[in-house]
């Protein structure tokens, strides 16, 4: 295990996560900057995702963060979306807690209903955690969305979640593939909750960055989908419901068994679990759970969560994949009144939404946890990126300063097609550690040799060995290193 | 000219921007959605965006949307950021109207103070434009900002630009950068101005993208810059306040005749420049015109806009670049309490900011129309993306129906590498109109030739020309000609 706290302290000091923010003005808890080393790791992330699911015919669209209240009635986050609230006693202190948090810090396994929440704490004696006075024995709602104005006075919210404002434009998207069904929309955009006591640095924040997507298909296509063909034999985690062991079973007898209720279903949560294998998380860590009955939304039809095994916090769900049925459509096209559906051999139809949904920021957590590596031999910690998602490529180096200019035509040459640093300060040790530390996964050097031998060292992160390159066959060599279409021993 | 409805008519029947949204709701002026063309290209602008800063050692940041209300205080947009508005009498009707455009709505020219705005209306018999009522004649000044709460009843804003957030972390930079100036930080993301009257479709939004880079440099050094040797012979058109003729200027005679104020502000704008020739902009239809002195915000040294003459809009603002001097550092030290300055070799100092600011939606809005062709001609409109931002990489299609199974195999080889389409419907002239319009600059066609030949035709979207290619050739012909190392006519 690696302690979460080092980590990201580890994440703040090498420009990856700084917050809560703004910092200068005592910050803000839930709210985090991405630095510089942290912003081209959330890119690749990002970028990784947009190839998995373009690969699989999605397409990306990008709609407003701002919505008017009718879209969050249609949703019901309107009425729905709220978490319970108690307070101190004490007007001096104030502090407000999730009702929810309390029972579970008295008892994690507890399952109390909502109705009994304020019985629980009596029966418990729970204090301000604060301050240690009585609570207030009343239960508030406190609203997790965030209002706004649009206009002079027009009620309107930042959205909650990106996968509402996705339905939206379907006659639109229709339009767009000729009334061709199924077709698949995604989007990565920013949605706010405002909880009460966000935690957990970037895994439970107030202001994040969602990616989701959506198949729209016809009900009675689910079950005999062609897409299903390619990914039938391959095998995955699952944890079923009620279930403490997971079975590893090929998709279609997860399906003959019937584990999963659909074949369009299974090819989703196939590219779902694909997201995070190509962001480099070791399949070997990645499990598939059922939702036990209480925690599926009433609409859905099927729902599972991808967990990881994150070497700081155990399992942590990482994201869902839901069947929605066509609940989103026939409940936007009733309170818009505008048609929602397509023509199907059936005659009109509502189609099916079939969701995956997730977070990059968590996404990035997963990643930096995962590439986390204390190395005591070496004396530093090292980042194992993926050399796909690594934030920085390549570290240029020469041995000593007065080699700088020599090397400098080496940069230029590589700079154009990798991004590269220029690292001209302390020991090449020290170089080489800094480098490791923000998971640079190859280091060249130019040193004396360099200028009779026409060649570079080569230096790998993960194993720390050297092979000498020549300049002119630097771009290619590095290129195919850095797209993984070679291995380091290999070159 | 172009007709600037039929452009976004246009845009909207093809699948690049819906809107206002949410249609289905009626719609909320100033808010749009990306559709899925729409968003491939503005994803490549973007990235296009990118690969200039990083070209130019500048490194990206994601900062927070929310920001507190002490910050806002600090940047003055909560004390200055308002429109002057007056409402029609008639309350049934209670139109709102911002002073200044109904001022330029009777005379473009006229230049008239805000005491002098209601004596104004007066004189010229100013009425409802939408019921023809008398006007209240009551300035209310109206907030641009929207506000919003975080946790139980804190006072937030969603940031009117990203400029303020960019600041904030600077301590941390310091950090990263190893206390060592000049460096360049970048941040491409969400603003949101609460405009009275949103125009002019994405143009002018609610909420919109902005991208800014932001130079941090001693004020000493501005002046003798070592990056501007790298640029300093290039010409670039400049239309200095109160003059009618550009005049094109190499940085260094603009230097030495002091139309810039520095090197480094010189080498900014060249930056800025490059930008807009990146995503495809011709820079003959580019200029670089002085603010006013009226127009120069009261921190600003220097202050130049970039300027596209679109075929639709004629001259049109795009980007802003701005000496902000030591103002932003020394205002929010001032408001945090916290110290925000660096070690130069005078001592502690405040590095001033050297700052490009525009909008990725309006840049979206520039590119698009200087693609957009109506070819009377072929019968059809095309959209002369350059091959680089193109959306769509390469259409394939087979000749007919029955050779689809072949053509599929060769789909497969390249749509790892391009963003391809494989159209089936209509016969090859449609389809290859339907390309036209979604500004596809490759289509490749099975036809029967291809069986024997193992090759297919690419046809060049802006001559019409095709030529034979052999399939185990295509991937490398085709990178070539999207990454523009090559030109249609030298395969």
């Amino acid at each position: 295990m690696v302690d979460f706290e080092e980590l990201t302290t580890f994440m703040q000091s090498k420009g990856f996560v700084y917050g809560p923010e703004p910092s200068i003005y005592g910050g803000s808890s839930g709210f985090y900057t991405y630095g510089p080393a942290g912003k081209l790791l959330k890119n690749n992330i990002e970028n990784a995702i947009r190839r998995v699911f373009m690969k699989h015919d999605f397409w990306e669209v990008e709609c407003p963060i701002v919505m008017p209240t009718r879209v969050w009635e249609a949703s019901g986050h309107l009425s729905g979306f709220t978490d319970p609230l108690v307070s101190c006693s004490n007007t001096k202190c104030g502090s407000n807690f999730r009702v929810d948090k309390l029972i579970f810090d008295v008892d994690p396994k507890a399952k109390v209903k909502k109705s009994q929440y304020l019985d629980f704490l009596k029966k418990n004696n729970v204090k301000c955690t604060s301050c240690g006075s009585n609570l207030n024995m009343e239960l508030k709602e406190h609203d997790l969305m965030m209002k706004t104005k649009v206009g002079i006075d027009t009620e309107a919210y930042n959205r909650p979640e990106t996968a509402t404002t996705t339905y939206l434009p379907f006659p639109n998207y229709l339009n767009f593939f000729r009334d061709k069904l199924p077709f698949g929309i995604f989007q990565i955009g920013k949605a706010f909750r405002n909880e009460i006591s966000p935690r957990q640095f970037i895994i439970r924040m107030r202001e994040f960055t969602q990616a989701e997507g959506q198949l729209f298909i016809f009900g009675e296509e689910k079950a005999d989908f062609s897409r299903f063909e390619s990914v039938k034999k391959k095998k995955l985690p699952f944890l079923k419901a009620n279930s403490k062991v997971v079975s590893h079973l090929t998709l279609s007898s997860a399906i003959k068994n019937k584990v999963l209720k659909s074949e369009a279903y299974a090819w989703t949560l196939s590219t779902a679990f694909d997201l995070f294998v190509e962001m480099g998380i070791d399949p070997k860590k990645i499990r598939i759970r059922q939702h036990d009955e209480d925690e599926m939304a009433f609409y859905a039809d099927d729902a599972w969560d991808i967990e990881i095994n994150l070497n700081s916090l155990g399992w942590e769900e990482f994201c869902g994949i839901h069947d929605r049925t066509d609940y989103d459509l026939k409940q936007h096209e009733k309170f818009s009144k505008t048609k929602l559906h397509a023509h199907s051999s059936n005659g009109k139809e509502h189609p099916h939404i079939l969701e995956i949904a997730f977070g990059t920021d968590r996404s990035v957590m997963a990643v930096f946890d995962s590439a986390y590596n204390d190395d005591k031999k070496r004396g530093n910690k090292v980042l194992k990126f993926r050399p796909s998602i690594a934030p920085i490529q390549v570290g240029v180096f020469s041995l000593v300063n007065k080699l700088n200019d020599q090397t400098l035509p080496v940069y230029d040459l590589i700079n154009d097609d990798f991004h590269c640093v220029f690292d001209k300060s302390g020991s090449i040790g020290r170089r080489y550690a800094r480098a490791d530390e923000q998971g640079i996964p190859y280091c060249i050097t130019f040193d004396f040799d360099s200028i009779k031998g026409k060649d570079v060292t080569v230096r790998d992160r993960d194993s720390t060995k050297q092979v000498r390159v020549k300049i002119k066959k630097l771009s290619e060599v590095l290129g195919k290193l850095l797209r993984e279409e070679i291995k380091f021993k290999d070159i």
